[in-house]
């Protein structure tokens, strides 16, 4: 990193947790990328996906919307792109922005152009790219889910399925197995000072990354180092994970991986008495630090989360 | 008119007549709005009308498209705001751009607003303004649609049915009655130099302005010179129709109103000896100039209608 550079930085995630990371490091620096997940079929993404053929564009909205800008214009279109057509037509729940992106998508041939295109309107703060380039499925091995075999190993499709099961989920993969990367995901990965894992759904948004084949060999190559941002609470499909039990499913989809710096809440972190060693374990350090909102309500507060990343990028 | 600044012009229309002039006025001004018809209830706009509520958009749209920056990037965004949704989903047939001024609309309380911001991604020269606050309905009385009784007047409600009939239409009203003008809109065309009516398909985007009373009463209030626009040929509604008759049928419909020019091109003026005529009865001076494509096809020329337009305004 040259001398009076910011640092370049990759968020890997979707959904609410990149939200979070992304409104927190737009704040420490203008060299960001994100590289969100393209699984989603549910919702307004799927419908979009199925009808179009298209990657879903949902998580990529929300990211773009966590880069836009301070100023007016820019907060009143990441409003109207997050906003959803109401009533019960043909596009009720429709977010505006997922129609927006999908019609640049019909005109243009990279999706990263539409992408840009987007966050110049919002005055984005960053880059927003998808990890592969092909729609993709996730598929979850999980235990429980056929409740007239509770102990088998059942397959459950789908990345909105598996988002809400409160069954054991044991792993993820993708289909197609080995998806395109986007090169532009690959080049932001290899050239960044610092990556940043999680927060976030964790089967469904922060381990999917680790499973399009070049993007891992490029998270496992990069000279960045490496930051796992754990969650506040576990969500459904890792309801009962402990912390280190995250740090493990981690490191059971990507066996190679190191890690530099390990970010918990105390409020999730306390509990666990093995975190620091299976911190250690992947090589990295753990970082305890008030992250959350003071409500209780288990958000990252975008501030707090800036000034920890802050710190540990020296900034 | 300020001592070097530039003519202040209105055009009042809707669909491709008014693409044309204002592809036409924004090489000659930038002090340019569009007044536009909203009682579209075809297509893409009638099914968001329907479903949304809304002021129909696609004209708007349209307009918006022409006043587009010469840059690459309004250009881009022009392509895609006009592209449409292909397959046979939900979405197919529906322009982006009818989309997003819907979607900005379910945010925003004022139409206008919306229409600025997509137009500052556009990098428009001008603005464009709804003629009215409140969607509207075109009613035509016609001879001849109904075959059992071929020479009655019977009703034709709609725009869309109005602009594609073949029958005899003998007069066009609004519903409702006294539709609220939108006030930027008035303040527009008592602010001009000039304003200019047609061409368009006459009883569904021309005539509809002097049927809203604000803004009729403001365009004949108003010290602005009106120019009238007329067609290269007839359209559907207005099929056998002479240039003289199309000014005739103006006059019906807003017997005080004045002008000061008709401009006509010479294929459809030439066989008609009384244009002349009944362009001076409504106190106007006609000029013949050629403004169509040289290919043949009744299209304006954006820079031929832009240089008569440039004489006429002695710029």
């Amino acid at each position: 990193m040259a001398f009076g550079q910011l640092p370049s930085v990759v968020a890997c995630g979707g959904g609410h947790g990149l939200y979070a990371t992304l409104s927190a490091l737009r704040r420490i620096t203008d060299r960001l990328s994100a590289v969100v997940t393209v699984a989603d079929d549910g919702g307004s993404s799927g419908r979009l996906r199925k009808e179009l053929n298209c990657l879903p564009p949902g998580d990529l909205r929300m990211a773009l919307a966590a880069l836009c800008g301070d100023d007016h214009s820019g907060r009143t279109w990441a409003d109207v792109l997050q906003s959803r057509f109401g009533g019960d037509g043909p596009l009720a729940g429709h977010a505006i922005g997922n129609l927006l992106i999908a019609g640049l998508w019909e005109k243009l041939e990279d999706p990263v152009h539409a992408l840009d295109m987007v966050g110049e309107l919002l005055g984005a703060r960053g880059r927003v790219l998808p990890m592969s380039s092909a729609p993709l499925e996730i598929i979850a091995d999980v235990i429980g889910h056929d409740q007239s075999y509770p102990d088998e190993i059942t397959e459950l499709r789908g990345q909105a399925a598996v988002a809400r099961t409160t069954s054991d989920v044991q792993a993820v993969r993708l289909e197609p197995q080995d998806p395109p990367a986007h090169p532009e995901a690959i080049a932001a990965v290899e050239d960044a000072d610092y990556v940043v894992l999680g927060p976030g759904s964790w089967f469904t948004s922060v381990i999917p990354h680790l499973l399009v084949p070049e993007l891992a060999q490029a998270l496992l190559r990069t000279k960045a180092k490496r930051i796992l941002a754990l969650n506040l609470r576990p969500a459904d499909e890792t309801s009962g994970y402990t912390p280190s039990q995250h740090i493990e499913l981690l490191a059971e989809h990507a066996p190679q991986l190191r890690l530099d710096y390990v970010l918990a809440d105390p409020s999730f972190a306390n509990d666990d008495p093995h975190l620091e060693a299976y911190s250690a374990s992947l090589g990295a350090q753990l970082w305890i630090a008030d992250v959350a909102v003071r409500d209780g309500s288990p958000r990252h507060d975008p501030l707090r989360l800036a000034s920890i990343f802050a710190e540990i990028m020296g900034l």
